[in-house]
């Protein structure tokens, strides 16, 4: 049996990278229904998912959605949350996956899961653009230590080749994309019609054009 | 058996986005290593491998490599310049790529090209980031008409279900990353250490560091 387990900032500090598109309470809608996108993707997978913030609203709103909320408590970072809420959890094999991976749910993870699940003393990664980790997943669930921040995936690599642990290595281009910037808006426009982070962009009057230029790769505008 | 063309634009006025960091010597340099990276990952899985350009050396350098130069003549446009290539090659399927996405040879482009030879008016396409098409294997080779520039990945979704076109999706991380700007130079510090985009990087006395913020995903640097 498997867990998911998804670490989500205070809500109202984060993608303030967007703040020049969308205001606060957008912002946070947003980050609601990536949630909810990555929600789906894991669903059929684990047996159970398990939301870990200090933020009051996101512990409420994972509650209804049917998320366990493991609340933080005393923890100094993302590292010490993960390994606070890696502690809580029963099942041997964990998915680690951030909130702001919307377009997740076009791949198969309970495929990812049982390849894992398959073999004791392995992890499979997928890497996020900009040395990143976007999924982790460990069997047994204490098989690494979560070493986010930096370069994370360089950091994962090699703690699973210092503890001699079987990596799965999976380059998916769906599970890179995280949603940091307006620029990062533009690929859920393109690959990401069926999600719920999709429709509230539309909502909201947003689109997107092509430019390949030094700015950037999309123009993102609103009605 | 299949074939794959490699446009390359004038190395002149290629990669000006790299102007900060790079002379145009060894911007000219760095396209030839990521041609070579490109030829790497293909040389194996097809039995003839084109360029197709307008420009000398590029044409020259193809040669030596063993790849068969078309010089453009006449051509107005890319997807001109691809027309042109496809009328003059034999084999029934043909696999395009850009010169610029050296981490293709990170995966086996074999069996991407298999899959669709062995599916009569079939096409597999992996997505670059932007909306763009960094792979498209077609067969019969003129099953569409090669449609880059602007979101290209939807154009070539559209075209073959408007043709009733066999479509396959590949969404690698890898073959995602084409090479523009500074900060795309970072991927290839984490994903490529075994390319020679990498080596050339390294000899040039680049190196990148993580960077979470507003300007980016890295920090590049030069000694």
């Amino acid at each position: 049996m498997s867990s998911a387990i998804i670490p989500v900032s205070p809500l109202k500090s984060a993608k303030s990278r967007l703040k020049k598109i969308l205001t606060l309470e957008e912002r946070k809608n947003l980050i609601k229904n990536m949630l909810l996108d990555v929600y789906t993707g894991l669903k059929n997978a684990c047996s159970s998912i398990y939301v870990v913030s200090r933020d009051r609203e996101v512990l409420s709103f994972s509650r209804e959605l049917g998320v366990i909320p493991i609340p933080e408590e005393n923890t100094r970072d993302l590292n010490d949350a993960l390994q606070y809420a890696i502690e809580k959890i029963e099942d041997s094999t964990v998915a680690i996956v951030p909130a702001d991976v919307p377009l997740l749910r076009r791949e198969n993870i309970g495929r990812l899961i049982k390849k894992v699940e398959n073999r004791k003393r392995s992890a499979l990664i997928c890497p996020s653009r900009g040395g990143g980790t976007n999924l982790l997943i460990l069997n047994p669930k204490d098989i690494i230590k979560p070493s986010y921040e930096g370069f994370s995936f360089l950091k994962h690599l090699e703690l699973c080749r210092r503890n001699r642990v079987k990596l799965y290595i999976y380059p998916s281009f769906y599970i890179s994309i995280d949603i940091n910037t307006p620029e990062d808006l533009g690929e859920i426009f393109i690959h990401g019609k069926n999600t719920y982070t999709y429709r509230y962009l539309r909502e909201l009057g947003i689109s997107t054009f092509p430019r390949h230029s030094s700015a950037g790769r999309f123009v993102i505008v609103r009605d």
